[in-house]
């Protein structure tokens, strides 16, 4: 069976950097927005890229409910309530990643320090608003929109949390489609916390650096 | 004015690595430790692998009052303690360098996991337990003590975070003395805790990967 990838909140600068990524790597992809018409919008520019790319765009819920992988690239402000729509047209099987980053700067503070989450993490916000079958996968937090709007490798691992270990596979599957990313394993879901909180640290450094930041683990294989 | 660098601690594995490294770049080190005879034993070991060593081993307090740049090399359990101890015999002018984490395995839990405090962070801690005019610096969490023993690079970047401009410099130049190390400027002191999280993340994939892993950031030029 062949799968569809929907990012939803995905005209924002992370979303149609990742929908570039994998569109080039062959995967279908639904942009997901609030309006139809950008969501079509950012999917034609994104045609235009790359050719041949299977990408469609759709209102969120919609694209929520065309996709087996459905990607959250949207602010923590709009996170509760975009995970409170989408819940009911969530199909049985899907896995659901979290990208999102509780940054201070959601609610008018800075960009590098974060806010806290009574779960812990956005990640495990989303899980506490989605049906317990539903695997939440934590991932991307520090693969920022520059780094995937390059053409070339995107210097960075993706470390990827959860607490289905079949669902991670599948998110580390889909991150080492992007080239120069490598996955790796980052336990389970709580840990997310950890990722969140790497991403203020490296808007920090880009603002310090005037630098695109990523991280890289060392001590580990190639291919872990 | 030749500095002398203090490890509190120092008799651990963390402390021992970071001696190795110092006295094998020529700086003067005292190893502190609650017993003095444990912190000579421990110079001496110095001594037989790094020749000409200048390594001298005291009781904590002594051989804070001997340093200038004081770094505590404890587990969280011992932090406050250690620091209310120590707090009359720092001299004027010295920096101290906190590398402790909070890990939940200081009071039984794992140490994949962080304890919440209150202020923000150990190092955050550390600067609130001490008198306002001596800088505290965080560093050289992320650098594990294994990391530290092998005689090649160490393959890490070790991240400086502090409210005092000139005493992070010192701590930067400090940390590149290690071969293979970059020293990155993390922002202020509020930025440890992040620091400090990223340890418990690379003890989990350390566990996960029976590895040991450090950190590097990318973007970011060979010395930034």
């Amino acid at each position: 069976m062949s799968r569809t990838i929907a990012l939803l909140g995905g005209t924002g600068a992370e979303g149609v950097g990742l929908a570039l990524r994998w569109a080039k790597a062959g995967e279908t992809v639904v942009i997901g927005s609030r309006e139809a018409a950008r969501a079509r919008d950012a999917a034609e520019r994104i045609k235009q890229i790359v050719a041949g790319a299977q990408v469609s765009g759709e209102e969120n819920v919609a694209a929520c409910a065309a996709a087996n992988i459905v990607v959250l690239t949207i602010p923590f402000a709009g996170h509760a309530a975009l995970l409170k729509q989408i819940k009911p047209a969530i199909r049985a099987g899907t896995i659901v990643v979290d990208t999102t980053v509780p940054l201070a700067a959601s609610l008018g503070g800075r960009a590098s320090r974060t806010l806290g989450v009574w779960q812990g993490s956005a990640a495990q916000q989303c899980a506490e608003l989605l049906p317990k079958e539903i695997p939440v996968v934590a991932a991307f937090q520090n693969l920022g929109a520059k780094l995937l709007s390059y053409d070339g490798p995107a210097e960075c691992d993706v470390i990827v949390c959860g607490d289905h270990a079949e669902a991670n596979r599948a998110v580390r599957a889909l991150a080492v489609k992007i080239a120069g990313v490598r996955a790796i394993d980052g336990g389970s879901l709580e840990n997310a916390r950890i990722l969140e909180q790497i991403t203020a640290l490296l808007i920090g450094l880009n603002i310090r650096y005037k630098a695109e930041t990523g991280i890289r683990i060392t001590g580990l294989p190639e291919h872990p």
